[in-house]
């Protein structure tokens, strides 16, 4: 796949912005697991998925987690960029929940050009209109839906992404995206599995009644 | 107060722009309660308010609320032209939460000038930035913020746009804002009466502490 492919406005960008971009991109691979950004790392710029999953989180001040969008192959990220963009007033972090290789254009070079260009500022709006119908799903999830649906949830996204019903999503990982405690997520799996929904043993959750899992999760 | 004044990237529009501008804007005026815009309306447009106090709130299946967002004076709300707006994959209600006095810009208009606009397209982008902070923090008191600090919190932030320690604002309405039951804040505020902080009577909340209210806020 080409860089270019994935960068939806690329033909209506100049000759010389074109230019500039591809001297600057550079491709990096980072291991599942690795924290991309932070706020703490510096800015890390401007991103595009070549392959691979990343996740964006939040963090409590006691540490809390809770999952806000996840980016698959071809998507972008703008938030690694939040440096350039002076509103943003929070801290996400970025880290990749599979083994990824991303193309990262500089956050300098990308905030001149968004400057001059009104295809890549129309764009860069698009993207941000998308982050923030994200995070107001997530907050109509939050105020709205009972735990018990947003772990259902969860866990046909999971088999889903995974391609499988048996799924090695931790406890503490199903916490840590839904914003709640291992305890409470614990023991609303082991009444999942009391109803035959699912089958919980050590390392792994296996989904045993996938069509009422997902009835649960739409409910 | 002119409508050029409101709107920071003015200069940097061309001629043509400014005068097709100034040739569509709308003097409207809404009365306390009016809801602006539901996304049932039609699209109202590019909103700048003149006056007064807008609240952006979105609304459960069942009809609970929650705000979002408020503007005031030289605040401008752009989620009012959701239409223009394709990646905005969410509904959101905007009522005048006291008199107003706004300028509009036709959604039409606007997209066609932030098309080819480079400022007035990062200009958009701005704000968009401004709303999506907004809602992140708007995520964080939901999910780690205990609520009677919330509902202390609310007190504090009325009685300062109120310029007075007794508010006139009902337990439905802090409810309302919340996002909560209004039963929850009758309870939460007879704790803080019993406590001192707050004196409860038929259709006012009086602050009497206010430092310990405040501190409770906080903390």
């Amino acid at each position: 796949m080409e860089f270019t492919e994935c960068f939806p406005v690329w033909n209506q960008l100049t000759q010389p912005q074109q230019q500039e971009i591809l001297r600057c991109v550079a491709t990096r691979e980072f291991k599942k697991g690795t924290v991309i950004y932070d706020g703490t790392t510096g800015c890390t710029g401007f991103i595009v998925v070549e392959s691979g999953q990343l996740r964006a989180f939040i963090t409590s001040e006691d540490g809390r987690e809770v999952s806000v969008y996840r980016l698959f192959e071809r998507d972008i990220c703008l938030l690694s960029a939040s440096c350039i963009l002076n509103s943003i007033q929070f801290d996400i972090s970025i880290e990749a929940e599979r083994d990824c290789r991303v193309w990262i254009i500089p956050p300098e070079l990308f905030q001149r050009i968004m400057r001059e260009s009104a295809p890549l500022a129309n764009y860069t709006n698009e993207i941000m209109q998308q982050r923030l119908s994200d995070v107001m799903w997530l907050i109509e999830q939050i105020l709205w839906k009972r735990l018990d649906k947003r772990i259902a949830a969860f866990l046909i996204e999971e088999s889903t992404l995974e391609e499988s019903l048996k799924l090695t999503t931790t406890h503490e990982q199903i916490a840590r995206h839904l914003g709640t405690a291992r305890e409470v997520v614990t023991r609303m799996l082991r009444s999942f599995q009391s109803e035959g929904m699912v089958k919980v043993s050590r390392g792994s959750i296996e989904i045993t009644d996938e069509k009422r899992l997902a009835a649960l999760a739409e409910g």
